[in-house]
């Protein structure tokens, strides 16, 4: 049964940063914006417990009472991703130990190996303390598990902790040294173990380590992080029975897979800061200039799309939830530059999101500290505690909420687009050519389905997230699960594989009988070849286009045929008709070429987008976002739709909303 | 009251790299190219200590005879910057430890940490031993502690020494844990102390820490440097009373607070090496092609400025002394690239310092040795003996020293430029752009005001060093003094302040009712926000020019007016009249218009100066200078004036004095 | 005497990957392609020794029967690159050490340090056993001693076995601390040491150590590498006399001394991956994309001509043998990026090195495996068993041995270019300007030379080596050995030296009486100083053509005069007739320029080729190879020779076989 639920906006506070004379003008101030959510206690370890088993719950009751008082829900974030010094000295060998064999000292925050079983312990001590006293309290509309997962890159322990862990793990898999000798195929170089005690880290060894090795190491730490996670939602669950556990995951991110985690949780969440990833992680120098205030157009949507996804892991598609727990409100601190917000740019966010189906948006953070790590990261508040201008642009968004009565209420989509987290962490550990990166992939079909216009489902690779679609897009899968295989083989939907797809099994061999793998049962074909390409040069097809960086040489079988050929002479892809395969990795305009003719196929309605508009459908409305500079006439798409807001020759970064007909 | 002092040629000398037999030519050739002092000893422990307790003092006995004989003065520097192996063996902990936590080891120099006890007894005893035996030997004329403090990134250690000595330094600063958690801000993420003996050093933790933590760390460490000159001073001071002590600062060096130092020197001297600054330091490739073999036209004289401030903080400007230690005679051997000087280059280099009011340029150094690790390195005889190019310049320069009669004699000048250690710290450690930099930013404003051919004092931030100016320059000063601040009430001096200026306190907050903080006073106005920019945009101003990388957004008060605006309308630089603010970091264009304007306003004469030519004025000479690579006809500079050499069509590189009317 | 050697094809198995049941098959299909010699048991060490002292050769003896039956010749590699975890536990400090100072773990392969002794004497056991099991084999042709010495940056070790090492090495050498002292200059920074056990490894010191110091490691290391390969060489030759010795060496490595370790071998050979080592160490961008899928037309070539010279120093230039040992067959995995083989690149390969004289061209390898670290590295069949692209190029280019009747057959050349490894490691400690790579300054020459269609002796710097010729090119020889100095003193040979060359002595000095130190007795000068210049300026030749990056001011002597000037006025080619001095590094007009006149003037032909084109002789038969995209005629070349293979309008990377007239 699918819960129909409003859509509203939160904050991040942190309550102990300001006097307790502050905290009702400060919840007055946050009701009168519209806020209906609070998170707070996150990070706040050492002032619930200053001294080893001496706590102090006084000020959080009282912070609890504030906000209730104003009307507002709390989100109450366990502490435990900054240990208080006291508990680090009494064990230091609970923090993580890099890559580069250093130990990851205290004096910022997440300085805890996932392994350590004594750290874990006292997690589940002071988690139990905080749901048992705040469990059933009727402020309190969510929890909050530690904060942003592997931030900083920590999921990865190089730790003695880690080591014995993995040892442990591999025996549990493999049963004997032999077995995974032969899975990993240690026989090559002589890596042959004689026990499980003989296998060490994958990390400060001459050259690179088998992928094999690598992989399970990665594995391994992602459980680790899941293992981790349960043991405090099982608390939770226990004292805290009715309220829906969250954990706010973070962009771009993929050390562990989300899908799991998310299989604990009731909500996803992520924290979404659209300029500071335009910075980090866009190699588009174009789309960099373009986009500087506002952030990339198809980014942050991909992400909404990923934690949607998240959020149906646990509940299922009916009934999945996803919220924005944090959300940019002006510059950041922590981009190599950190430009302001395009005027707009806030408001556009705050929609993207509920668009696409967000129940919160949360802004990070209330008030602009005056001290510490984050002092230079803008919040609503200003640090002398006056609005700053996100404040102004909180109300006016939470006034347009109430005004069309938004509920989150995305429906599922005729197009899959498969996301996966082994895939991720395989390409990473053998990229073949250096700027081969899974998600930079998958965003290539996430930004053309965009420009077609289509509102699509990001999906785990199961079967049933692949099945009664149209349109089913699997790029650089690693492996396939049998499931997804025969679903994919039972539907009749159009497909479109590659490149890399079914390259390997899951023991980080090459595929049997060559790549694509299994999927070789869906279309006849082999790769005999590939290769990976540096930027000045690429591989022009004859049909317009090009791949750039990869590309794959390939023997077609039985009902195969080429639909692209390079110019030098080679399949680039190649259909059976319902299935197809993509031989390279496609630069922008093969991408919508490609996507545009099989939505054709596939019958699903595409639109012809201005370079900066992209639409969103979230139950009966239809949103349209400017992401330019320049005005544009978008009264093509909004027909003869009911206005809700916004106007048809669409201003720089506004956003149009109308009611479908 | 104010000595005057004759301006006269150094070189740096290695007696006991070469053979006795030699001492006595070489001492004769330095007399003869007109070289007056000579810098012995730095680096010799090895030699005047041979083994642990053992000394042997004859070599340097003759060295000091051999000069003496020939008419030069001794410079001699103590050897601590290079104890020997048994010294290190018989105690490896004062070894200093990087920040990347690998011991620091022996094989080179500068293998110490400032922090540890017992190294500081053992340079105290070798310098007593130094001090006893030379200090009143009638050659003496100066001494030099150690040799640049801080080369190689050695100020920080993060030692246990360090970690013991910054503990008690925080147990003295902040008295109480609590009061260091408060002014910190350690709530934020748990990072609160229960006791000095919680703290870290403040490397290797997971991500950044707290910049306060790691500004008291700087400021930790700074001191430990000024601790460690000090015991040599009073050492000297007792056995050598009537000696002034001098130390070889660095350029672009900024780890430790030199006026600090310089507050236990009599004389300021620093280490000019133009190119290897040009090719190391200089973001601009376009001044970088042009200067290649002459070095930034600003760059050494904005350092010739600092360091006669720096000499004035012992004895107060009027007898304020100060030396180039090290000139580089010809291509270096440790930049990335060692270009040549252009012909002509070596001497306008000490005429620029005479002209600054240097008393001694000092070349390094006397002869190339064929061995070790600066064989590359250039120096006025050839490693076979013979003769270098430098030598027939230094020849030439003694010679016209002498026929001017070249006394050191600067003016206090009416436009003063604060620069300021604390903050240089402050934007290192929180950049908030990647490429903000405070030295740069100060070279902005310096370089426009020789632009316009304004010779300049660089000064503290001191309320008597701004006391008394047409014009005060305030860039990015991280937190204002009270006494500054009275000062500059006080004065009717146009001042122009910011970017960044008063926008901490000193604990590292944001100051108090938001920046520019106490300025506020001066200028009614708030920054409510600042954004960084990466380098492909840039904000153009309505009035012609830009800023680059970094612009603040402002709420002007009562009496505020902008006087220029960005083109996308936010106010960039606001003026109440007497007091300026700009507000971003202005390119050359900007920077010239606006100090232009200023010197106007203020009164002080400017010139229309061409690209490549410089001016400076000592006592009643006035020198020109031409960067360039063309001839630039200067006669409308020099005027009426007496010319002392040089033609007023000048050659590139060439040097016009001539005595002002 | 001379033997003459037919030339033929090989290639590299791993039987232990695969089924014993495959083997049969494999070793067909091998003869079929027109295989004759078959490298197995590299990296095997766990295979062949499971458990500690419990060994395995039943399945090697049965490989052995295997390929014996088939007609094939075995080539035996030494398995000591890959010791199994169980030895490694044994003695974990048998590992290598980084410069970082981290121990180097088990997990891939070279996980040793050369001069741990423990792990010597293992070496030392394991090719006992192997030599008497196989060492009168009749299948056995020939041996190879470990795998790629220094792969992965593994000659030098920062150990504990090390440290001792060198110490004992440095006490032999100097015999007194004193002498050290002295040689290296170390009065310098007080860097005296008072016995050997003071010394410690040049690694993290503070800044640089004495390069004499980093020189003396470079040779201790190397002579580490001499001592580990010289141990298997004398077990080999007791109990396998008849058999021939090779090591595989690795292109553009030269971090120990090839023709060192090239005395104790019968045979040298490299492993030659022309696309890999392209994008892995060419500079040239516009070379990168011209020969993206056929490598550098030079860069091989020279690695050819070198290791033919490593082939002769044991057995004589009369005698010398060598080969390719590892060729590459399509893309491999372990560049940044890894294109495949333009379309007849593979066959181009193979020819290019029989046309240089190798004895054997053996590709790695002959399967795909689907597992492990190399999984990503073509080979002559797919992973699936199935014949891949080179299976059937291998088997073209063995019907033309045949047809031909191709014996290695290389003429002593007139043209002999030095090539010295104590000057890279000279060069690589000193570069003096960051880009000065002394193998890019020999390939500059080299490449003047085959641009002028001159087959070419690379010779080390003996007097044997350099006598007899008409041209001897010395370009950067860091020390110039006596013997070297009277050959050329003695031979009327015309001789081009420089830059750099002579510039410093043994111990690391600056050469006595200025550079070129000893090659003053051959012309009269001195330079006496030296520039790098970055990549944005050069230095313009009045006769066309540039210095770029490095160039050298001299003192010309009696009877030498300037045929070349820089634009700016300094001399930059000098002779005195028969010996010229280059000061400066050429680029590539001026580089072909200079050495053309050199041939000229040394009567040798030289051809005026295409720039894709390329010519080389052995024995009577003159090949010509294409490297470039379009087609050339070079029937001005062929002439009336009669022709082996080939068209005379030669296809893109096609090769044309002749016998001259």
């Amino acid at each position: 049964m699918k819960t129909t639920r409003k859509q509203t906006l939160g904050v991040c506070y942190y309550p102990e940063h300001w006097p307790q004379e502050r905290w009702t003008d400060d919840a007055r101030m946050m009701a009168e914006a519209g806020i209906t959510h609070v998170r707070i206690g996150e990070f706040a370890w050492s002032r619930l417990e200053p001294d080893p088993g001496r706590t102090d719950f006084e000020w959080l009751d009282r912070a609890f009472e504030t906000l209730h008082a104003n009307g507002l829900n709390v989100v109450l974030g366990t502490p435990t991703a900054t240990p208080p010094k006291w508990l680090v000295d009494s064990m230091p060998d609970m923090l993580a130990v890099g890559r580069d064999g250093k130990t990851r000292g205290f004096g910022s925050r997440r300085h805890y190996c996932f392994s350590h079983q004594g750290y874990r312990r006292e997690c589940a001590r002071i988690v139990t303390l905080l749901a048992k006293r705040y469990g059933r309290h009727p402020a309190l509309a969510a929890w909050q598990t530690d904060n942003e997962y592997g931030c900083h890159d920590t999921v990865e322990s190089y730790s003695a902790a880690a080591l014995s862990g993995f040892r442990d793990w591999l025996g549990q898999k493999y049963q004997s040294p032999d077995a995974l000798n032969r899975a990993w195929g240690n026989v090559f170089w002589s890596m042959e173990y004689r026990s499980f005690e003989e296998v060490e880290l994958p990390n400060l060894a001459v050259t690179e380590v088998n992928p094999a090795h690598a992989m399970d190491f990665q594995r391994y730490s992602s459980d680790q992080v899941i293992a981790f996670n349960r043991i405090q939602t099982e608390i939770i669950r226990e004292h805290s029975p009715e309220i829906p556990i969250a954990h706010n995951f973070m962009g771009r991110f993929v050390a562990f897979d989300h899908y799991d985690v998310s299989a604990d949780l009731d909500i996803a969440s992520w924290d979404a800061y659209p300029i500071g990833f335009l910075d980090r992680d866009t190699k588009d120098e174009d789309n960099k200039q373009r986009y500087l205030g506002v952030g990339d157009p198809d980014n942050q949507a991909l992400h909404h799309d990923l934690y949607r996804a998240c959020g149906q892991v646990r509940n299922g598609e009916a009934d999945g939830r996803w919220w924005v727990m944090e959300q940019q409100p002006g510059p950041v601190n922590w981009a190599p530059w950190n430009p302001a917000p395009s005027p707009g740019a806030v408001r556009l966010w705050a929609w993207e999101a509920f668009a696409a189906g967000a129940e919160v948006v949360s802004y990070f953070r209330w008030r602009q500290p005056s001290f510490a790590q984050e002092q230079m990261h803008e919040a609503l508040l200003l640090p002398d505690g006056e609005p700053n201008e996100a404040y102004s642009v909180c109300k006016q968004v939470a006034g347009e909420l109430d005004a069309i009565g938004a509920v989150a209420d995305p429906a599922r989509s005729d197009v899959a687009l498969v996301f996966d987290y082994e895939s991720a962490w395989a390409w990473a550990i053998q990229p073949q050519g250096r700027d081969f990166d899974y998600f930079d992939l998958v965003l290539r079909f996430y930004r053309a389905l965009r420009q077609h216009g289509v509102s699509v489902d990001v999906v785990p690779p199961s079967g049933e997230a692949v099945t009664g679609r149209k349109l089913v897009i699997v790029p650089g899968l690693f492996s396939a699960p049998g499931e997804v295989l025969e679903a994919l083989a039972d539907s009749d939907a159009a497909i479109l594989l590659g490149p890399r797809t079914g390259s390997k099994n899951d023991d980080f061999r090459i595929a049997e009988g060559l790549p694509p793998g299994p999927f070789r049962k869906l279309i006849d074909m082999k790769i005999r070849r590939v290769e990976s390409l540096p930027p000045f040069v690429d591989v022009p097809l004859a049909e317009g286009g090009r791949f750039n960086g990869w590309r794959e040489f390939v023997m077609p079988g039985e009902g195969v045929k080429a639909v692209r050929m390079s110019k030098d002479g080679y399949a680039a892809h190649l259909t059976n008709g319902r299935i197809h395969y993509l031989a390279g990795r496609p630069d922008e305009e093969t991408a919508k070429a490609v996507v545009g003719e099989l939505l054709r196929q596939a019958g699903v309605e595409a639109l012809d987008l201005h370079r900066d508009i992209r639409v969103r459908d979230n139950g009966g409305v239809r949103y349209v976002f400017n992401y330019g500079p320049d005005s544009v006439d978008v009264s093509g798409i909004a027909g003869e739709g009911e206005i809700l807001f916004g106007e048809t020759v669409l201003a720089p970064r506004a956003v149009l909303a109308f009611r479908r007909r």
